[in-house]
């Protein structure tokens, strides 16, 4: 950690604060410039609060010199993770499709869809039991019954499932559930996350519509430190001033993400657009861009979708976009 | 709700569009511009998506001309909200500050500390107890033994208190809590929000880091649609691209919110500007631009808080602070 | 254009703003809802300020039905623009890469550059000449000797140049210069595009940091008022949060524009990004979203490069970038 | 400047880089971490460029530990600098109203509107004779006949005026204006701020709808390094994804700033909110923020304003806000 001191700090001031430094086992090395005294902190600084040494009277600006994320940090983890779900390995060259609705809507639709997708290429199903909604007078999902429908369809097609968890309460009732997807709302809903990390589910974390990667990353870590290293990213467009998209697909993270941690990126074109025409290209920009695996909503009658309709394909768009995105992947391996 | 229809759509795809409306048992007006047709649909429209339906491939844009927030919504109740939290008042002209460290730490600290900005003009005192970290590894709260030292404090000064809730889990620990505060990062924890509509408990709903005030308005919501109207909304800085401060204040949400909802609003300056320094102007601010309250986070040690401590007050502070916000509230009213 | 009235507007109220729209030469079309009137108002309104009707206390909100770019406009040129730089063009499937060095050092080196890339595939080189800096200690380019060597290797080379303007008085330095590139920082330099659309150059107009696509449009729409309909658009990322790359590429805008214009759109993943490693994966990504065309830096020795060094290939990866975004492309194209 | 090495940095690497260091004539102090290795980098580092420095294989981040503004910085001049405008002065205590219509229209209204302001208690008349608009179909302003009308109005009623430049070519037209404004979209049009550091005039610099405050007294710093060091500073809200109002209206920047600078910082309310019912609340909160003036939109028939009626007061309502300040300054200042 590196503390630069304001000019006018007194020799008196400046030994305080090194001792203090110290009191915490920490050793500290003087560098006098011309204007500022840099004090560089040398040891296990975790437990410094940066933001209150940030505010004493005699500290112009302060900043970490290592990451606080140790689980999912590259630097200590060098080789790609590779997540197995079933039989379905993702990260680390294994790239995969994960499509199906945004809400579960009755037994035979997931069916149907999740047939369609498996043809389509699909690796994993996903589809909404328990929605996250703006408006408490929206429709919330089928809840436990939406859970059961995707079983009947996993079971029929052999498709692993992907469906979001909104409360720890919930829990029990994603016993059979092989991805438990954390959405982009609840990424800082910490005691979530701890709950997750004591299980052994593979957990889909969602960026926030307003987090960093490290804040990202440090949510990840929040899971891993539980015990659960079995976490996929997911790049889902966050809020900019920009109105002509529902959210700003931040495509620059894929690659960002694979320089500052190991884990697998997945990138979700359809909520982050939010219009149907965009999810192809974005698609395969972001297979361009070196994403482990894509999100895809996949409705079998847009019109009548209960939410989200806009931003769907229906299963042809899907397996048009299947073989359009394989083809750019094998151009980017080559 | 409004449908502006693109050039070039036929009759019979406008028909088609017109009779799904109606099908919902929807009216709907016509008017033909010059190259644009504008489809006014009245009746409740609350069923229909406005992303699917702007979706449509006929479909330029789509508007609703009625807020989806109802119970929050000043237009069907004009006359300011009070919320009574034991003898003391929020809202339609009842000003209060709260106040109280970022964590409770010990018995004693939130003894003291209440003690004096009781002395200072606090009437509330706040206090953490559950903590929101970023990084799993930085101290996450006293938890049940903080909401005992705060009901402790209550016991001596007599002050209500103000804590935040972190999980629908702990909500037994919350029994004797005056106002159960929501932090930004729980805003759209809509299980958490559903669950506090069910309790008669006052709820501080703090708005997220990058919520839109209708959000906001739509999570009061959720709390109110579940039978608690006793809401207190929140402005604590939105994040912007602006690095000085940790985050914006943005004041102009208080007149703003006066306008859309009858709830009172209260400003947390400790927090959006993450600078002690800057806590005074921006909570004269507040108060000047018409706040009902203001949080205020005060310790007395800053240097060893274990949270937060750069921006936080000391009890001298935070009494001139109460003097001088005082002194504007008068020259506002005059 | 629509304007939504409140609840309890007087029709005294409502007749007098329709007489005033009518005042205007406008029609006006009246749709009851249940708790609001909607006026619909024909013929060209383009004389309205919406800011102004939205002020109004009987007006709700009101929002615009056509959009106010005309000649930029999709909806009046269905096919897509075709841009010609000498023999190079650019949209309509004709696909460029722009590159070379962010500034202009030397005859030397920018002859090398200028060489290097004509080997590697660039159809046009870019170099900067008069260059924009935040701080005014910094290199402000080589002015118009800069432009006297760019013009020396087009010699060499044939390949036309891209070289930046930063004010109207600079104009007749650009005389032979091929394509003039208009800054992000002066996207809404108004007095500059007007100048612009008074020659007969190609316009290279780069997205402000914090502009929306509309706005980007009206400025392009500035410069084909003017009479010189030679602009190619280009996004270069947006100033966001996040702060792991220097501003977010926003590459939905990519097949969005394409949808609202017809002119090509180009994007530079160096500006970007801020980042050489992330420029490959970026500039792929942006291909297969369907761009137009690359900007890419390329400097001969990074390290001791003026200004921008950090983002800036060499020759041998920009070599390696344009086989393999052509790769991309062609997978693309299938 | 410190720059931190990546772990598995080389000695010769770390060498090499050091020996560069020297070769700019700069000192280098080296500090080993667990991990990482700090250099301190001492002298004049102005030269060195930190995106390149940053970007270097084995650098991990560096960071400047100086500001590059010198001539506003309030570390080199801790008095507030105070503004004459011919017999009105700003700063350092003095605190004034800057009030006119958007745009000038006619002789009669800048004539009338200013012996109204004047009247209520401005001390400088504002208008607009050039108009920055996003469209080139609105209204551009009356240019050189609107100058003249302020010019008139300045006789009438002895007020020294403030009209926005676009263009160094207009600048012989602004020969007798006592106050010339850079807009927001002209923050970084560098060739105007030398320009404008050329002359003896005041400019009122107003920070960019995107522009951080560092980048906004880098701004100013160029026209202070070109001998100018009349400049006052201006807030009007920037942009975030909120869309309530027009902008986000970010007042901790006034605060901010004067830590920061020694200039004056003045607030725009009624760019920043877009609405006029907001202008007096934050008006008020501009003044309690400790803001050294405010700049107020004042109309005498907002209905026919040509331009940004919607956040325009009637005089009457000026006359209203004036007095309401002015109880609010005298309480901050108690």
């Amino acid at each position: 950690m590196i503390a630069v001191l304001k000019p006018g700090t007194s020799l008196r001031q400046r030994d305080n604060l090194i001792a203090w430094f110290k009191s915490q086992g920490l050793e500290v090395h003087i560098s006098e410039g011309q204007m500022h005294t840099v004090l560089g902190i040398v040891g296990d600084t975790s437990g410094i609060d940066i933001d209150l040494l940030q505010s004493l009277d005699i500290v112009d600006s302060a900043k970490r010199v290592s990451e606080t994320y140790k689980l999912a940090n590259r630097k200590f983890h060098p080789s790609d993770s590779v997540i197995s779900v079933g039989d379905v390995r993702i990260g680390g060259g294994n790239f995969q499709l994960i499509a199906g609705p945004c809400s579960v809507e009755s037994e035979e639709q997931i069916l149907q869809i999740a047939q369609s997708v498996r043809a389509g290429g699909a690796a994993l199903l996903r589809g909404g039991a328990f929605k996250p909604r703006t408006s408490p007078y929206d429709f919330q999902g089928l809840k436990a019954h939406g859970i059961e429908f995707l079983l009947e369809a996993k079971k029929l097609t052999g498709m692993p499932i992907v469906t979001e968890i909104m409360s720890v309460e919930h829990l029990p009732l994603f016993e059979h559930v092989d991805v438990i997807q954390v959405g982009a709302r609840n990424m800082q809903n910490f005691e979530l996350l701890k709950a997750l990390g004591r299980t052994d589910k593979v957990i889909l974390l969602k960026r926030g519509m307003c987090s960093t990667l490290k804040e990202l990353l440090m949510s990840a870590e929040y899971i891993m430190a539980g015990g659960n290293e079995n976490v996929i990213l997911c790049e889902r467009g966050i809020r900019t001033y920009e109105t002509s998209t529902r959210n700003t697909l931040d495509l620059s993270a894929v690659p960002m993400l694979h320089e500052m941690t190991h884990l697998p990126v997945v990138v979700d074109p359809s909520h982050a657009t939010g219009r149907s025409r965009l999810v192809l290209p974005m698609a395969m920009a972001a297979a361009a861009a070196g994403a482990d695996g894509l999100m895809i909503e996949v409705h079998n009658d847009p019109m009548h979708a209960l939410c989200d309709g806009a931003q769907s394909l229906t299963p042809e768009q899907f397996c048009e976009l299947a073989a359009r995105v394989s083809a750019v992947r094998e151009a980017v391996l080559r």
